[in-house]
């Protein structure tokens, strides 16, 4: 009976920590926020009939992700799964290659993997960044990889391991530095996993410019949306340019002939969500002040909760703060779903981190490194409410 | 020079008829009409904050097209492709496999054969209809296939033929009472591609509700449109339900888990995407009248054009005239590029047909029955300005 109220004490603690922030009404994970040109732009992408693949909203958004990223070239796509399947496959993943990706991420990332015939190598992660460990990938790699002709392969599959994916969770940079040093060493490719850091920095340079090429997603509980929308950054102009063709059906320009030089997608950002995505890149400033202010109210309402660390910006990198996030120390692991329980029966949604990538039927035989951090983060690590406007509301 | 001089005089004349339809100025091939409530649509989807994945225009605009084409089930999904990808999935299309497919239609019906690692089996067309020809592709089935264990294996290559998908090119209804018999002679799946045929019937059923499952696509330059977008139509609640999980990432349903039960897409249609749809939608029988229309004053501005053929809707069939389509007699078939070209200059838009399918490099290796009507076809073919707005225009 006394464990029974400990734990109750718990969930109680912490719910109470996340209403002194949020208030006493439901709160929602993350909603988006509309309070600038969104409507004057839907409109004007209306009038002018331009609402699908033609238009002058793609090519504005597209510059703007430029000037906002400081990448040289964004190519505008349809989802952030979209943009993962092009990158990888720009990276040169062919099929019945590995791609090494954190267990612990979106599925979306290891679909990618698969669409291209390729294979997800799951690697752990670290509790510092929730990113993934260079240093425990180094051993692993050292231990079952040898170089090929410039190649790494994995010994115990025979497999090309051609590309590596870091993803960086919920807004905060994972170790860059880390995991380019080693990709380097590996003969690796880079495709950064930006869907969640749209405005996260690592050592002032935005996350997504670090690799060949990034990923960006504008879905709908993300930080700014376009509705359903995502991108390419890179700062290779032929590889920018080899996006917008592979994300265009492949086809050749020509006044009036349609003849397409490869397999290719459909995967082009129509202009009516470009005009939303201008509308909210305009504000993301704001927004990310906004974040940033509610993170500061969770960690002045978490400072008296033991056992529960609220997730901070890596040192050296400026995170977005998508998603706040707890982490319960190992002790409390078996608190998870009575907080879980307890916070979504009250309307404040709260979320654990996804199922690790490794346990999902489609994945359950694809190779892994021993994955001990991210095994316990799954149990620990809950998603609290992230709008940037309860950092208004809660002022209140 | 005579024969110059004649070829000139021959586009002279088809400059003129289309003139005398659409009028002096410029005339794009396709432009949406936004006429009705896209705007309060879109303004009461921004204000409702659901823009993305969750919204109530999915679901409205789902049960729409249910209500206008009959089918039991649609999935409202992010284009045409992806539903054709995701329908082909669903039809039991694997890799390795062989797809039976029009050589004369838009690539995205070969690329969505290509993402399910199967292969174009490219067939010919007939001038009848532009879609399929059942007849000639029966007697060649019957030479180069055979039935083992009930699937339908090509000799020639081992491979398994599991499907075809008839194509209903430019709003006109292919053969579907021939082009079934011989799926159920030769134990093959249907999905039908109604991309272009949103509004056509054949005997008073909507194309797309003829096979095991139908595609639509709602791009810009489409009957009508949501910016991008596409559906799958079925009559069989399993499939449907098939087709939204594979649609929404396999995500099972849980109240905070992220658990997804297969490798699937992200290819759900924004809820932004869907408030223009429905709107569209409720126009759908004006655009529809508008499009009749127009025909009949080509059909009008034509009936003197020796040599000149207006693609006019199959007996028994109810077209949706989406593109005006022009053949050229066999004996004009060099005419073709002084037609394309002195219009386009003209600012009248328009096009050939799409380079044949087998022509492309992708596809240069994939098996294929003789295709003479086709080849004959693609140098004859032009699609003419077809907005629905030319015909309250040219009443001026």
């Amino acid at each position: 009976m006394s464990v029974v109220a400990a734990r109750s004490a718990c969930a109680e603690r912490i719910l109470e920590a996340i209403r002194d922030v949020v208030g006493a009404g439901p709160a929602a994970l993350h909603e988006p926020q509309f309070a600038g040109n969104e409507w004057r732009y839907l409109k004007e992408c209306l009038d002018s009939t331009y609402v699908s693949s033609a238009g002058k909203f793609v090519e504005r958004f597209e510059a703007a992700l430029v000037e906002m990223t400081g990448v040289r070239h964004a190519v505008a796509v349809v989802n952030g799964t979209a943009a993962l399947h092009v990158a990888l496959q720009l990276a040169g993943v062919q099929p019945g290659d590995e791609v090494l990706v954190p267990t612990m991420t979106f599925v979306a990332t290891s679909n990618a993997i698969a669409y291209c015939g390729a294979t997800p190598h799951f690697i752990d992660s670290e509790e510092r960044t929730l990113g993934a460990d260079p240093r425990a990938l180094q051993e692993y790699l050292h231990g079952v990889t040898e170089l090929r002709e410039g190649r790494c392969v994995n010994r115990l599959s025979g497999g090309v391991i051609r590309a590596i994916v870091p993803m960086h969770a919920f807004g905060h940079p994972a170790d860059l530095d880390g995991l380019l040093a080693l990709a380097r060493k590996f003969g690796l490719a880079v495709v950064e996993d930006a869907a969640e850091s749209l405005g996260s920095f690592y050592h002032d340079r935005h996350t997504g410019s670090f690799g060949l090429l990034g990923t960006l997603s504008f879905n709908g509980n993300k930080t700014i949306t376009t509705g359903g929308g995502g991108a390419i950054l890179t700062n290779d102009a032929q590889l920018a340019r080899a996006a917008k063709h592979l994300t265009t059906t492949a086809k050749l320009p020509h006044p009036w002939e349609f003849r397409h030089d490869r397999v290719a997608y459909n995967y082009r950002l129509p202009n009516l969500n470009a005009a939303l995505g201008c509308a909210q890149l305009e504000q993301l400033p704001e927004l990310l002040a906004a974040k940033r202010r509610l993170h500061e109210r969770y960690a002045a309402a978490f400072a008296g909760v033991p056992g529960v660390r609220l997730m901070a910006e890596p040192t050296g990198c400026r995170s977005n703060y998508w998603l706040q996030t707890l982490i319960l120390d190992p002790e409390l692991v078996c608190e998870r779903d009575a907080v879980l329980a307890l916070t979504n029966e009250a309307g404040i949604t709260t979320r654990p981190v996804w199922v690790l990538n490794h346990r999902l039927p489609a994945f359950r035989s694809s190779p892994r490194m021993p994955l001990p951090v991210a095994e316990s983060l799954e149990g620990r690590l809950l998603n609290v409410p992230s709008s940037a406007q309860l950092a208004v509301q809660s002022q209140r």
